[in-house]
């Protein structure tokens, strides 16, 4: 506290990232990274920029990185916008869109960020359940309200909603910007960004850092209507006009015109993905079904607090939220084949004992 | 326009950077970038980060750059912040040390971005004059208000305000943050950072855009009383967790520890700049002494949009702002000894017609 600071700054609660130990050899299941590499022309795209072009300013327009998103969605670049990450892109998203007289609605287990951008920008609230089997259930988003955001699949939950769903919900609130946080999307879900065309209120928003392994470039996008990318620029363009370096709009560019790559590993989580839930079943977890990169687990016999201080002294992390619905549960990165042996073999160690 | 805007976009009025144009071959001295390239133990770091390790996310405190910093200034990384770009490290200023009832203050002639954070957080801001000669006057600093901020050496006229008259800036203004913006310093002045011990009000920004030559890697930091630190690191974490990806902090890390390559390029850009002022001096125009990496200059005798025209016509590119007291000045980056012949001789060329 200070006599400095802004009344903004004694009111946050800050948002706190799964932990980045510098430690090697550890099975890091934690913050659903992607356990392959990123496109190897993402990396021949970022070594090719790496030269005195260092010296002058970036396109502060990310032209290249627009064009293969629009040309792998199908879309215009005036329906993209790019930046550093998706949560300065959401950050940016609460600002300009979500920030009305009324209390915008998201589910009460989901991204922990959306609170602490209400706090940053002064955007009301409102959390809405979600039901006993931790769906989202689209009829809790009619009614007067701010604006509407969820994650598509939930994190931490995995859970998916259909297509048709999302439809309804940006239906039901014509005169406000339905966002949906499509993070995992790329691991077992259809993105509504084929629903733009439909819905001028509906915003997607994506990154690169699960399905294109590239969570250490800091690149996220979303795809909307002109005018609502035109509100981002606005305010992207009064905080600063050259969110995405050079390296980032490089690797990023490439990283989206590789389709085989990201074909080929997000097939590989998938397929991993489902080996860990049956792994888990016979080991008598219960899993939420996912459809993402981690599953959301909780066993009937064992305090999940403790399960997972059990597999930190493996040198295995998994992520527990003290939070009182899911408590109980262990959000687990689906890794490698080879990192979810290390996982199985140690739970039924230690669920042996 | 748009009924999904929020009032905040509705009212704002972005900033508009100096162009990037995509040619080739053109003596680009309109944006302040380094002729000279970046060290080449950064493109080094660069390159050994350039891997899979791409697939995890960058340590969200950017620990290694804060050594470095703290290191090159003989302070404690608690008084080391950092950013994406010192763009961004302003944003965060502005909302979190320069929010307050009262107007802050900044000179009429400055960085035009300042005006753009105050309209993109409601910060009340006043302009005071700079004198005749376009210098500061720090007497003008004095008497109620929300903060202060200025560039040293201010910018777009490259004038250094000496260290005396920025501690008496921050004497006067006890409870208020005085941000000095030095972008431009070690073409020509000594930092600020020296007084941030006996003045704990006092913050001071850099970049590595201009005298580290790293413009396309978007980093830059700020220094002062670890209170000033924390509100910053409050509102970046209640922003975005990993400003800074992998590869802007191993490239800007090894920049900031390679002391030869900063020592010699900026030595150069000086030298050129000195020749530079002569060569227009003897083409007949008036040049405010400069301390930065570009001059500010005007000819009694020719318009300077007209001169700015006729010089991209022969394809080199500088500044010119429609602004009422400097509309008849030239900002002029410092190129390579052979980019300020070709200068040189294409406005005597033009001054001859």
């Amino acid at each position: 506290m200070s006599q400095y600071w802004s009344a903004v700054v004694h009111g946050l609660t800050p948002y706190v990232p799964g932990e980045q130990p510098k430690l090697p050899d550890l099975v890091k299941l934690n913050t659903n990274e992607n356990p392959y590499g990123p496109s190897p022309k993402a990396l021949q795209a970022i070594a090719a920029e790496t030269s005195d072009h260092l010296r002058l300013y970036p396109d502060p327009n990310g032209d290249s990185l627009k064009l293969a998103v629009a040309a792998h969605y199908g879309v215009t670049t005036q329906q993209v916008f790019v930046g550093n990450g998706s949560d300065e892109v959401l950050a940016h998203v609460f600002l300009a869109l979500l920030k009305h007289d009324e209390p915008i609605l998201f589910p009460d287990i989901t991204y922990s960020f959306y609170p602490v951008y209400c706090g940053l920008y002064g955007v009301e609230y409102r959390e809405v359940p979600l039901d006993a089997d931790f769906a989202i259930n689209p009829d809790d988003y009619h009614g007067p309200n701010g604006g509407v955001i969820f994650p598509n699949p939930n994190a931490p939950t995995g859970r998916l909603l259909p297509l048709d769903a999302v439809a309804a919900i940006a239906r039901h609130n014509p005169d406000r910007v339905v966002v949906v946080d499509e993070a995992y999307i790329d691991f077992g879900g259809d993105s509504a960004i084929r629903l733009i065309d439909q819905h001028p209120n509906l915003l997607v928003t994506q990154t690169l850092s699960k399905s294109r392994s590239l969570a250490g470039l800091r690149v996220g996008f979303a795809v909307g209507h002109p005018d609502l990318i035109d509100a981002l620029e606005r305010v992207k363009n009064s905080f600063n006009s050259y969110p995405l370096d050079r390296l980032a709009l490089a690797g990023a560019t490439a990283a989206m015109n590789d389709n085989a790559h990201f074909e080929h590993t997000r097939q590989a989580v998938i397929a991993t993905r489902e080996r860990l839930n049956a792994g888990l079943a016979q080991l008598g977890f219960a899993v939420l079904p996912s459809a993402a990169n981690f599953v959301f687990a909780r066993h009937p016999q064992h305090d999940a607090a403790q399960l997972a201080a059990a597999l930190r002294e493996r040198a295995i992390i998994v992520r527990h939220f003290k939070h009182p619905r899911i408590d109980q549960f262990l959000r687990i990165t689906v890794g490698t084949e080879q990192q979810t042996d290390v996982l199985l073999a140690a739970l039924a160690e230690i669920l042996a004992v």
